[in-house]
């Protein structure tokens, strides 16, 4: 049996591998990465991977795991490698692996249910459906959002952010009447009036999904779009800013002057042209496009822009949100004027799902629906999650981290003029720039045969996306291993 | 505390209300319904959706659901109420609740670690995924398909397939040259040639998703579609036949055929029009558009013209897929001359995700990709599925059960011909039209004060799911009390 085969052979060979030796401050903790095999992947997971490719395309494998083993801030990979991992599933993971309070709740056997019948949460909601997103996600609801919706994805949280948009601007336009039978019946044909001309506004680099409309509002890389058709909506140029930000803050200043500019005149270019702009979707930080940042001051201007033109704003938080900025939504540093109409979530949240204003609430059932709408497990999970982030206060140890990296980064950089640049970062959310494309890879091959997991954005940028448990000594690991990879190239 | 003011004044409430007299033959399920309140939703769902409705809008909810205590074919509201459910979390529960081979699995400490640690599974996937994708989703492949790629959702898989769809077609345009740099860069701003003018054709009364692509192919209902700008793509007639089909084979085979003309005037107008149609989705039998079925010869006429044309066929099996219709896939029935270039999936398979032929096979890694892709968590459940489906012949008995089903609802609307009509099925995919929506909406809410809860599907139909475990003695308490219901009215 092909189970036999592979999988006890797998376990089996790993079980003999002593793990490195265990840190008893950090839960039982590896206290360093471990290298086992010269390169990684090893020999199982690329015996794994040509498996898996014989059924789908299995380039975008980085290396198979035992989640079993992995710990903390440490994964563990098939062949036996311990690595720190500073990408903990894109961003995915807010408290490492195997985290005891996960598994005690998980534990539970009333909790069982959750897993096994999973419920079309929109129309049969478990009976602690209500207290559950209380202790999860409206606990830790932006400032001034009390509405909340799960969904299951990221992709699905921006697409089913952008209905709520788009339902609560005709609504605005149509005022107190009820829907006519022109518009009910040509929306089911795709035509206007029901299916109505309005555009979408996004901005150069951002990442915002792979399902239709979330992919409209997306211009990162190349292979997330091509051959897809997609609508031509407005793109503004997101600010593309000198980085140590406090050196050059009178051209950054300019800069997003600029890119405001350009978002006012498309928002009435498009509203000339007859498919006025319903909304705007923008990340605190671009994640996947190369961790670009941008001020207060222009989240605030954008906020502005918005408010005149009766533009409804969506911060996308998926990758932001969750405590890692210090703040638990990226958006809280930007001191806006007013709560973002939605903020939509997934990845660290466990969850996905978006927080909108009352005024995008849908007047009816099933606008915003579909069959499980989220999965109530996440929420179980999240619970547990949050309650850490809150007592073990992990969003100001996020802060101190995040800072001692971007200050180590720093130094590095000085250390390197010619090979890392562009240091930057909002809590532990820190990005380094890489001279080209090419040496980027080697440096995160390096660091991977060291025994550190990374990431990388944009196309020249690492990214780096730490657990909340990530500590000063983790950071001093890191650190080492990429001054000895750089040195050595 | 919220949890102790009403989650366990509920819990307490309901543990003081008796269930039924179980029945030892059918692994403790009740004997029958149990209504306890005179009104179902009760008062403590009431209480609950009330509270909901604080955070979202809540008028799809139906119910709240104690899900520790629904057992097998029995879903048990928070107020007590026992009720044979034949809509199962909307088709989306193969095994009922709670089932014991289901509990078992997921008490395995080993599988724990799966649900704590969700991977990203296109670049981190666990120890044991090949084999897992193996003894769930490949086990029961489609004849002729072996590549798959799960996701998270029915919308997602839909979009997925679209997407795989349209490379294909790009990649048969452009032949072995690489992409150049104008595609490269076009695409990420929304243009051709990089983001191409293609269409993608659909059927009136289709339900494909909500998220903008999926949306774009479906024609169901208004309020998932209005107010939300999608692509004006072709949409082909769904053929309305007459039931009994055995009955009308003429005039069905002439409905078929003038559905099928459109298609092919359709194909070449878009291709005229500069919008070429990639690929045609199409559910095997409507659900929500209202449990439509066309014959295999429609299917095979279908199949033939996108041979003809070039264009790739992509059947959505989300709601009858799984072995309800008698065969693991519901276009197994057709009889096809090959396999669909894409089977998607969804619901009762627990995981999203679509089985693809391998000239669909992406040529790169991260095209067909998002975060999570999915959930292994889905798949422990799903193995486990499959094997009680197999081992217990459950699609023979689906087959048998439905057909006792759609017996007795010919005899009930040959009892009722002023009120129930069109009385059509394949496996336990069984529906039935009402007189009127005024009339059906009485009857479902009677039902479910009776103790059976129902769907519906379309303008007037009530739209049976059971699940696989569905027997005949549950087909006589929903016949009987059928019957009850429509005679008092």
């Amino acid at each position: 049996m092909v189970r036999e085969e592979v999988f006890v052979r797998c376990k089996a060979a790993i079980a003999t591998i002593p793990l490195p030796q265990v840190d008893a401050t950090d839960r039982g903790e590896p206290r360093g990465p471990l290298i086992v095999t010269s390169e990684i992947p090893g020999p199982r997971s690329q015996e794994l991977s040509a498996r898996l490719s014989q059924y789908q395309n299995a380039d975008a494998v980085q290396f198979f795991v035992d989640y079993e083993r992995s710990q903390g801030n440490y994964v563990v990979d098939v062949d036996g490698n311990v690595l720190l991992d500073i990408f903990t599933q894109i961003a995915s993971l807010p408290l490492g692996y195997n985290h005891p309070r996960l598994i005690k709740a998980m534990q539970k056997p009333e909790n069982l249910a959750t897993v096994i019948n999973r419920p079309a949460l929109g129309s049969y909601p478990p009976i602690d459906y209500v207290e559950r997103l209380q202790t999860s996600l409206l606990s830790v609801a932006p400032p001034g959002l009390r509405q909340v919706q799960t969904m299951g994805c990221g992709s699905c949280s921006v697409e089913n952010g952008m209905k709520a948009i788009n339902m609560a601007y005709q609504r605005r336009i149509r005022g107190p009447r009820p829907y006519t039978e022109g518009e009910m019946g040509s929306c089911l044909v795709n035509q206007s009036p029901g299916s109505p001309k309005l555009s979408f506004m996004s901005f150069s680099n951002a990442f915002h999904g792979r399902t239709m409309g979330a992919l409209s509002l997306t211009h990162a890389k190349w292979y997330v779009k091509l051959d897809f058709p997609v609508p031509e909506w407005p793109i503004a140029p997101f600010p593309q800013l000198r980085y140590p930000l406090e050196e050059f803050v009178r051209e950054n200043h300019a800069e997003e002057r600029r890119c405001l500019e350009q978002v006012r005149d498309l928002i009435y270019t498009w509203d000339k042209r007859g498919e006025p702009v319903s909304g705007i979707c923008i990340e605190p930080i671009q994640g996947d496009g190369g961790d670009n940042h941008a001020s207060a001051a222009f989240f605030q201007g954008l906020q502005d822009i918005c408010d005149e033109t009766g533009v409804y704003l969506m911060l996308d938080e998926v990758q932001t949100g969750g405590g890692v900025s210090g703040k638990y939504w990226a958006h809280e540093h930007f001191r806006l004027r007013h709560a973002p109409h939605v903020v939509a979530f997934s990845k660290r949240m466990l969850s996905g799902g978006f927080y909108f204003a009352d005024e995008l609430r849908p007047t009816e059932g099933y606008r915003i629906y579909n069959t499980w709408t989220g999965d109530p497990t996440r929420l179980i999970l999240l619970e547990q999650v949050i309650k850490e982030v809150m007592e073990k206060g992990l969003m100001a140890k996020a802060e101190l981290v995040g800072s001692y990296m971007l200050d180590g980064l720093r130094v590095l950089q000085s250390e390197f003029p010619g090979v890392l640049s562009n240091a930057r970062g909002l809590g532990t959310l820190c990005a380094v720039d890489v001279r080209d494309s090419d040496t980027r890879a080697q440096v995160v091959r390096r660091m991977r045969n060291r025994g550190v997991n990374l990431g990388v954005c944009g196309a020249v940028g690492i990214r780096l996306r730490p657990s909340l448990l990530f500590k000063h000594h983790h950071v001093d690991i890191f650190l080492d291993k990429l001054r000895t990879t750089i040195a050595e190239m």
